[in-house]
C-alpha cells in the first residue's frame, strides 16, 4: 500500500493532453495521453483523464501512491481552479475543472496556466535551475508564457498573469483573427499555427516553386515546414524569418518589462532550432534599449518538450502539500 | 545632536532634481531643488546637490540626523549605483553617481530608477497601500515605469527592469526619433513631450483655428495644452485623445505581462485628469483579452506629484538599513 508518493502532472493542450506520474525527484514513472479535441464536454474529458491516470497508477503495481493532481491548461486560473475562455480548447466560457476532478477524488487539485506550469518545471528540473528572473514561452498551437520574478512565479492579482500570446504586436495594422476574438494578437504570428498562416501569405505573394504548395492548410504543421526549411525551401525559410522577427520584436518588449536573465523557448516551433532562434535573437537585440543589449540569453528548454509542462504541473502538488 | 533620523530622498529629473529630508513616517521636514539641465558635469551636480541637502539639514537646527541618501533617476541601476545611458539627462554613458556621493559621505547611498522609487513611495505612503501587484507610470518629460509583483519591486536580473518608455507600440510604423536612439518608442507618444509632438502633427494636418498655433514647440508644455483642452480647443482635445489611445494600447500589453490590480499614473501628463484617463481606459479595455476586462483599476497617484518619487527614494534608505 504505502508506495512511493507520486503526483499526477497533467498538461492540457489544444490537440492532446499529456499526463505523467512524477515522483519528487522528477522521474516520470508512468504516463499517457488523451485527445483533447475529442471531448467537447469537459466533464467527460475529466472522467477519461481521471480513469487513465488511475490505470497508469495501477500499472505500477502498488509501488506508487497518488499525492494529488497538478494541471496546466491554457487560461488555467490558480485562484479558482478554473479554465476561463480558452482560445484553442473545445470548452467555451468558464470550466470548473478542479470541481469536476473533485467528484472522483479528495486529493489536492491545482490548476494553472500551462506555460506557468512549464516555467516551474524549467526552474526545478530544467535549464532555469538557480535563476531568479526568467521567462518561458511555449510555442505550440498557441503562444503561452510564464514569468518568474524574484524566484517566484508571477500570477498577478487575478491569477492570470503571463498571456503574451494575446498582446498585440502592431495594433491596428493586422487583420489576422485570433481565437480570443481580437485581431493581430502575437499568437496569430508566433506559434505553430502562426507559422502556417505566414507561410500561406508568403505562398500567395511569391511565384517561387515549393513542394509546400502541395499541402493543404489543414495538412501543414511546423514539422513539415521545418523539414522544407532544412532542404532550403525558400518559402519555408521566409516564413521562419518573418515568424522569428515577430517573436524577436515581442521579446524586446518582454525584456523592458521584467529584465529577465534568460528567455526559454519550447514547443513545436522551438524545435525548428536556429530557423527560429537566429531571427528572434537578431530582432530582439535590434529592438532592445541599449542598456539591455547582449545581456539576455535566448535558450531552448532544458527539458524534453512533452515533459516540461508535466513536470511543472506535478511540482505544484508538492508545493501545495508543503504549504499545508 | 542625536535628532530624529531622516533620509534624503532625491528625485533626478530631466529638467529639475527635487529632494526632501523625510522621516520614517513619510513627513518631509525640509527640501529643495536643483536645475539638472544646468550641470553637464555629473560630479559638479553631485557637489551642488550634496551641499543643498546639508543646507536643508542645517535649516532644521540639529533636530534631524541624516541616515542616508536614496536616489531615483532615469536608468538608475540599484546593483551598481550608476545611471547608465539615460535619455533626457545631460550625462552620457555610465555615471557612477553613488561613487561621486561617497566622496562627501560614508552614509548609505542607494540609486534606482526614478519610477521604481515612485512605486515604492506609492506602496508605502500612497494609494497602493496593501496592494501586492501594481504598476506605476511616471508621465513627465519621459515615460518611466515601476512594477511591483508579489509585494516586491521588480528589478530584474540586471537591475534595470521596468523601462516601458522604450518598448515600441507599432514597430516599423513610426519615424518618431527617441532620445535612446531607437524610433517609435512608447515614450515618444506617451509623455509630456510626446503630447507636444502629437499636437504638432495635429496642427499640421488640420486647418482648424487654435490659440495653440501661437506657441513655439519650445514654449509648449502639457499644462498649456491641458488649459487649452479645458477651453474646448479642438487641437488640444485631439492630441489628448491620441496620446490616451497610445497609452491605453500599451497598458493592455502591460496587463498581459503581470496582471496588476491597479495601474497608477502620475507626472505632468497625469495632471490632465480625464483628458488622459478616459481615452486610456477606453483603449486599454478594448485591447485587453476578455479575461482581464473590467478588472484593472487605472488610478491617479495617491501622493503629491513631487513627493512620490522623493518619498520612494527616501524609503530605500530605511530598507537598506534594515537589511544590515
Amino acid at each position: 500500500m504505502a508506495g512511493k508518493k507520486v503526483a499526477a502532472g497533467i498538461d492540457i493542450g489544444g490537440t492532446n493532453s499529456v499526463f505523467g506520474l512524477v515522483d519528487r525527484e522528477g522521474n516520470i514513472l508512468a504516463g499517457g495521453s488523451v485527445k483533447t479535441a475529442h471531448y467537447p464536454d469537459a466533464e467527460e474529458f475529466t472522467k477519461v483523464v481521471y480513469n487513465e491516470v488511475i490505470k497508469a497508477l495501477d500499472s505500477l503495481g502498488g509501488k506508487a501512491e497518488l499525492a494529488g493532481f497538478g494541471i496546466g491548461a491554457p487560461m488555467g486560473n490558480i485562484n479558482r481552479g478554473t479554465i476561463e475562455y480558452p482560445a484553442g480548447l473545445p470548452w467555451k466560457g468558464i470550466t470548473p475543472l478542479a470541481d469536476f476532478f473533485r467528484k472522483y477524488t479528495s486529493l489536492p487539485i491545482i490548476v494553472t496556466n500551462d506555460a506557468n506550469a512549464a516555467a516551474v518545471g524549467e526552474m526545478i528540473y530544467g535549464a532555469a535551475k538557480g535563476m531568479k528572473d526568467f521567462v518561458v514561452l511555449t510555442l505550440g498551437t498557441g503562444l503561452g508564457s510564464g514569468f518568474v520574478v524574484n524566484g517566484r512565479l508571477v500570477y498577478g492579482n487575478d491569477g492570470f498573469a503571463g498571456e503574451l500570446g494575446h498582446t498585440t504586436i502592431k495594433p491596428g495594422y493586422s487583420d489576422r483573427e485570433c481565437g480570443c476574438g481580437k485581431k493581430g494578437c502575437t499568437e496569430t504570428y508566433v506559434s505553430a499555427t502562426g507559422l502556417k498562416r505566414t507561410l500561406l501569405k508568403v505562398m500567395a505573394n511569391t511565384l517561387q516553386p515549393s513542394r509546400l504548395r502541395r499541402y493543404s492548410f489543414e495538412e501543414l504543421d511546423a514539422k513539415i515546414i521545418y523539414e522544407a526549411a532544412l532542404e532550403g525551401d525558400p518559402l519555408a525559410l521566409k516564413a521562419f524569418e518573418y515568424t522569428g522577427m515577430m517573436l524577436g520584436i515581442k521579446l524586446a518588449d518582454v525584456v523592458a518589462h521584467t529584465s529577465p536573465e534568460a528567455i526559454f523557448l519550447f514547443g513545436g516551433l522551438a524545435n525548428a532550432k536556429e530557423f527560429i532562434f537566429e531571427p528572434a535573437r537578431k530582432y530582439m537585440e535590434e529592438n532592445l534599449l541599449s542598456i539591455y543589449r547582449g545581456k539576455v540569453k535566448l535558450l531552448p528548454s532544458g527539458l524534453e518538450e512533452k515533459n516540461a509542462a508535466v513536470l511543472g504541473a506535478s511540482s505544484l502538488v508538492w508545493s501545495e502539500l508543503e504549504n499545508k
